[in-house]
């Protein structure tokens, strides 16, 4: 007998990957993609063509699934609604899906269950945002309740002036506090219908202009009770929320009165920027991970396969890159580095790829991952690079 | 500019795990395929539909290609050299790959370099292997010069008699001393256009009825002397016989005049079954490496994730399993080994996945194959095993 259909909205490098790991286990993804250039499309053999917000093209690309999940959260939550009353499994559901879809609804719902979150409120009004700084003053957070990623949809605001330009769009916000952090960091669950859930090591992400750059496994220097701590919220959530798959927690670590503490930034429920360092780094990959969750299958072991894991996005840089060269002589350079390139059209800073370096030693294993994903932006090598002399190409 | 599109004819369970890294390294492996339902064919994306035997199916998938190579050696070698004489980058070449296609060619040219195989002899008459038996007494070995594998085309003759109904199939034969083993070892090594390259840690593998069934990275207990031997010849067989991609040597571990010594057995230029533990037990994979070799870019390193990688393969049992039920009580059991099933339609003793299980203690990790191995194809585990019991599920 067959194994079960899974088939995942959205052809990104999400998607990509997850066939990856559904290649192994005898599977392969069903993606619903936008258009053939797409990173899944140009990968999978079940690729089916149609509008993630098109409720007749999803309902007809779930007809052929077992299961249906996400790589990204756009698929507005009315039409997954509709798609559960017809009977359709799809992980996560929308009752959970709504808090990875919906800030305000989000933050609200983590207050409630006593989580820490940065101070927040909702806003429509300039005077909304000035009543919010008058207890956390300027300047602040604006952000999309729905619809941001990757930096965009968020605003920070040094006064009432620049509020009105950001209210004048029109969209749904909400203003946080501009919390002074200590760093980002990044608990990563996995979660069954069945109930079982499986923590990998907490990790620090590095943010440049709101797009994360780089994710240290685990995160350093991090005591073992905010580890405990944060794996436990991501647990918490997970259960509060009918997770199923993936859960990414972006989290704030603060100052807190005792010493440093954690706020709840964000939630992800689908594979996440922040476990790209599974594949190599971890016995379970997040992708295998996230399909065997919406299967209901036990979830695999998280333990690290190596002491320092560094993954570093490889971001779009200007002009089209001959990426055959460049990884090519990336590979001469660090034969031990594992290189992702998604298939993407580059544009500048678009995440186009990622690089993971595996090792010993945290601060070489950093400066690898780094090195690695400068020279496929930019065809550059950091300033201090000689070159090793070949002996064998100059005989 | 786009990466160089990788073509390889054959759409096995070989080309299939290609895809898996080719993705990784943004391409997307094309692959021609027999039929739809092929291990390959179920998961890429470009997939040609053609016979490999065909001049014309093969040039028109070629045509589409920067470079193609291969997932069995079934290809004829006038049809390849047709290829090459119309210019098109055939990786391995057909003057290397002759060797892995014929086993007497094979004999004749190793013995010529002076490395050490089975005594054997072409053999067309009841005569002919009367006069061999002479010298290595019965019962002897008969093999098909091409076309064998999986312990097809290998026939162990107590006598004359048995070797006349074999002679009678009219097959190009060789016949070989039964050679008293050891143990059979596999060294694994890949080798560029350019000249790189790069071994594996020398493994044991294990036989039954002809059929690879198990594997141990690295050999137990096998002395450094042969390692680096075994390690040498291979990369002395690659560089003499100008493979490009992976060339596996499959050893016979002897005992010799003073100790242990090593026979070359067989010769396989594409990824191999003997190093299918690479794809998490080394920190480059095979399918990985190929594509760099064939692609000519700098090999990856090659040394391995655990101290001890077991991979066992998955046979095909009796009937029709439910995989899906199997798969999910098998990651109950043991949520760390990582199963791959290659989508294959289920046939008694023909390979549809393989299983590697990592770590420290060589016993336990043995076990854990073999488990899991043995589950997946029978649905029945050991007879020692005790079911845990599951409090949340009786709860």
């Amino acid at each position: 007998m067959g194994l079960p259909v899974v088939g995942m909205i959205g052809g990104g490098q999400l998607s990509r990957m997850t066939h990856q790991a559904a290649i192994a286990l005898g599977l392969s993804l069903h993606v619903l993609a936008d258009a053939t250039r797409d990173s899944a499309a140009r990968v999978a053999q079940g690729v089916t063509f149609g509008d993630h917000r098109d409720l007749t093209d999803v309902r007809e690309f779930a007809a052929g699934c077992e299961v249906v999940t996400f790589d990204h959260e756009h698929v507005p939550g009315p039409l997954i609604e509709a798609l559960e009353d017809e009977g359709v499994t799809v992980l996560p559901g929308s009752a959970a899906l709504r808090h990875a879809q919906d800030k305000v609804v989000m933050r609200e719902r983590l207050s409630a269950l006593g989580v820490p979150v940065p101070p927040f409120c909702p806003v429509a009004t300039r005077r909304d945002v000035e009543g919010f700084a008058q207890h956390v003053g300027w300047p602040l957070v604006l952000k999309a309740a729905t619809g941001g990623y990757d930096g965009r949809g968020v605003w920070v605001v040094p006064d009432a002036a620049a509020a009105d330009e950001v209210l004048a769009s029109g969209v749904r916000l909400l203003a946080e506090q501009l919390v002074p952090l200590r760093r980002e960091l990044a608990a990563v669950v996995a979660r069954s219908p069945w109930g079982q859930a499986a923590a990998w090591p907490v990790v620090e992400t590095v943010q440049s202009d709101g797009i994360c750059v780089e994710v240290v496994a685990p995160a350093p220097d991090l005591p073992e009770n905010l580890v405990l701590a944060a794996q436990e919220v991501a647990l918490q959530l997970a259960d509060a929320l009918d997770v199923v798959g993936v859960l990414a927690v972006e989290l704030f670590e603060i100052d807190g009165h005792d010493g440093p503490a954690l706020l709840v930034n964000e939630l992800a429920m689908r594979p996440h920027n922040s476990a790209h360092w599974t594949i190599e780094g971890a016995r379970t990959s997040q992708f295998e991970q996230h399909l065997r969750a919406v299967l209901d299958y036990p979830l695999g072991v998280t333990t690290a396969t190596a002491p320092w894991v560094v993954m570093a996005n490889v971001l779009g840089g200007e002009g089209e890159p001959d990426l055959d060269r460049r990884l090519h002589l990336l590979m001469g350079r660090d034969p031990a580095l594992k290189v992702h390139l998604y298939g993407k059209d580059v544009r500048p800073r678009r995440k186009i790829g990622h690089v993971t370096a595996l090792g010993d030693d945290l601060a070489q294993v950093r400066e690898r991952a780094r090195t690695g994903a400068h020279w496929l932006r930019t065809g550059a090598w950091p300033d201090d690079y000689v070159p090793h002399y070949d002996s064998r190409r100059d005989a």
